[in-house]
C-alpha cells in the first residue's frame, strides 16, 4: 500500500556551522500504529522555524536536541484520519507537533482542535499560533511600548517581526523594521505601515538607522543579533526593554567571534542606560494565551494586523526552505504544505 | 582667620587607568558666601563611593564629570553653622552633597534634615543612605528574591553588597557572599550570617562558587563585572534577575579585554536561560525612599541588619582612601570623618 506509507525527514547528521541538505535524510517508513486512546494525524502544513536550528546540535538549548536518525521536530496542522480518542473524531483539523513527517500517532497530549471557519488553518502556525504569540506576549510584556516611544523589530517581514510592529504601532508607538532586501522593506512601509523599514544589507545600514530614529530607541525586540544589534545598542534611550526572541544570526556560527571582548562594554551599557535585557520563550508566558487568541483574532478580523505566508509544495522541499530560511530567503511564514487540506 | 578657610579637593587631572594622587589638588579656598535663602553647612562626614570614578572622566555616564579644578563631588553628612534659610536652624544636621570640602553653600535643594537621635549621623551616608537604599530597591524590585532561592552578591563586605545579602536571608534566600580577603569573607559567614562567603581572590574561585551554589543561582547582585561575573554566568538558573549595580572591576579599564568577543554568548546565555539583566540607580527608585526608610530603620533596630564603617581620619586622607575603595582595601562603608560631631 505505497499510498499509506509514511513520509519523513530524520536528522541524519549533526550540522558544524549552516545546515546542509546532507545533514537531513528523506526516508519512508512504516505507517504508525495507534491503540486505544490515540489517535492517527495526517500533517497538512509543517511550520519551519528558526528554533528548530538549535534542535540539531547536540548541545541543550531549551529543549532536548533531536537524536540522530530521528524525525525533526515541528509544528503542524494536521486532520485526524483513525481515533481511537473520546476527544477527536475523524475529519477533525487540530494543531499537533507532528515532526517532519506525513502521519503521526498522538495520545493527545498537546493537540488542540482548529476550527477551519474562524481563521484559514495554516494561521495556526503563524500569526495565530507560535509565531503570533511570540510576539504578543514579548512585546507587551517585557518591551511594554508606550505612545510616542519608538519599537525597532529585526526581522521584521518574518512572522514574529511582522506581528511585533504591527501590533506596537497599535499601542502608537513609532515602529521601524529592519529587513533584507528592498522587496521586504517596501512590504513593511506599504502594507503594512511601518513609519520606516530599513535593509539591514544596505550601505551605511547603522547611519540610516541612526537617522531613522532621532529619538533614540526605546523597545528593540531582539530576533537577530550580530551587526543589528550592534547598530542598535548606541541608540537604545535610558530605560530602554529589549526582549531578546531569537538571534538567527548566530546559529550557524561555529566559535565566538574574534575580539576585542565586548561583553564588558555590553554590561557597562546595560548599567549606565538602565536597560533591561531580557530572554523568553513563548512557553514562558502560557497563561496569557487566552487573551492573545482573543486580541489577534479581533485585529486581524478589523485588517489592524496582517500576515503573509511563503508555503512551499511537498514535504521533500523542507530541508533546502529551511536551509534558506536560515538566510532569510523566506517572505513571511515559512509553510510546507505535505498535503492538501 | 585661618580656621575659618575652606579645605577642599579638586579634580587636577582626569586618569588614565587608576587614578593616582596626582589626579587630585588639595587647595584651601576662601570661605562660600552664603545670601538670602542659603545655608552655609561644615562636613562632618564625606562618603566615598565607587561611582566616583566615573564622575573623572570626560564621558558622560549618569551624570555629568566633574570638571577639571572643580570640587570632586560626594555625599556628605554635615551641619548648618549659618542659616538665611527658614527651613534650617543653625545647629541642625543635614544630609547634603557638598563634595570633598569643609564648607559648602547651599540653597537647601537636596538638603534633608537628620535626626540624630533616630540613628548614628554617619548612618545617612551607609545602610540607611544610598547605598542601603540601593541595595533594597535593586534586591527587592529586581532580583525578586524567593524563599529557598540562590541569592549570590559580589563586593558582599561593602555596605551595599552586604546589604543585599541581609535582606535576601531575610526573604528566606540561600545567600552567598563573594569578597576580597579571609578577613571579609569570615565577617559574611560569622557576623552576617551569610550561608557562605567566597574569597574571589582564591585559588579556583570558579570551583568553589560552583560548589557553594548546587542547586545553581537565582539571583546575582551585580556590583563587580570581570572574573566574578565570568564564574556566575554559567551558574545561573533559567529565570535568573541580575541587578546591574555597579561594575568596579571595569571602572580602571582602560581598553576592552582582549577577544574572543563573548557579547554574543552573553546573548545566548540571556535568550537561552531565559535571564533578566537590569542596569538601574537609585534614583530610579525615589517613590520607594519612604518604604525603605522604615523597612530598614527597623530591620536595623531589630538587630537583622547589621552594617560596618571604614571611617578615615581628615580630608586630606579622601584621595588614598578613594584609590584603596577602587582596589577593594576598605572594610565596610568608607568615610571621612572630616569634623568631629
Amino acid at each position: 500500500m505505497p499510498k499509506f506509507v509514511n513520509r519523513r525527514i530524520v536528522l541524519a547528521s549533526r550540522p558544524h556551522g549552516a545546515p546542509t541538505p546532507e545533514n537531513f535524510r528523506i526516508e519512508d517508513a512504516p505507517m504508525p500504529e495507534i491503540s486505544e486512546g490515540k489517535v492517527l494525524l495526517k500533517t497538512l502544513y509543517l511550520s519551519l522555524d528558526p528554533y528548530m536550528r538549535g534542535r540539531m546540535d547536540a548541545a541543550k538549548s531549551y529543549a532536548a536536541p533531536v537524536e540522530i536518525d530521528a524525525v525533526m521536530e515541528g509544528g503542524t496542522v494536521a486532520q485526524v484520519i483513525h481515533s481511537q480518542n473520546s476527544r477527536f473524531s475523524v475529519g477533525d483539523f487540530v494543531l499537533s507537533h507532528s515532526g517532519w513527517q506525513s502521519y503521526a500517532a498522538s495520545d493527545g497530549t498537546g493537540v488542540r482542535k482548529l476550527n477551519p471557519r474562524l481563521a484559514p488553518l495554516s494561521t495556526a502556525l503563524g500569526v495565530l499560533g507560535m509565531p503570533g504569540f511570540t510576539a504578543y506576549a514579548g512585546l507587551l510584556t517585557i518591551g511594554q511600548p508606550k505612545p510616542g516611544e519608538t519599537v525597532v523589530v529585526a526581522a521584521a517581514a518574518g512572522p514574529v517581526g511582522a506581528t511585533v510592529g504591527q501590533i506596537a504601532k497599535l499601542k502608537g508607538a513609532k515602529t521601524i523594521g529592519i529587513a533584507g532586501g528592498a522587496e521586504k522593506c517596501a512590504y513593511l512601509r506599504d502594507e503594512l505601515k511601518f513609519d520606516a523599514a530599513l535593509d539591514h544589507r544596505g550601505p551605511n545600514f547603522a547611519e540610516a538607522l541612526k537617522a531613522a530614529c532621532p529619538d533614540g530607541i526605546d523597545v528593540y525586540f531582539e530576533n537577530v543579533g550580530g551587526a543589528v544589534w550592534d547598530a542598535v545598542l548606541p541608540l537604545l534611550n535610558n530605560f530602554a526593554r529589549v526582549p531578546v526572541c531569537g538571534l538567527i544570526s548566530f546559529y550557524n556560527a561555529t566559535s565566538a567571534p574574534a575580539g576585542p571582548d565586548r561583553s564588558a562594554a555590553l554590561m557597562r551599557a546595560i548599567l549606565v542606560k538602565r536597560l533591561t535585557i531580557r530572554g523568553f520563550i513563548v512557553s514562558d508566558f502560557a497563561e496569557q494565551h487566552g487573551d492573545f487568541l482573543r486580541d489577534m483574532s479581533g485585529w486581524i478580523a478589523d485588517g489592524q494586523v496582517k500576515y503573509r505566508e511563503d508555503i512551499v509544495e511537498g514535504l521533500d522541499a523542507a530541508p533546502e526552505a529551511f536551509i534558506g530560511l536560515l538566510q532569510g530567503r523566506n517572505f513571511g511564514k515559512l509553510l510546507v504544505r505535505v498535503a492538501e487540506e
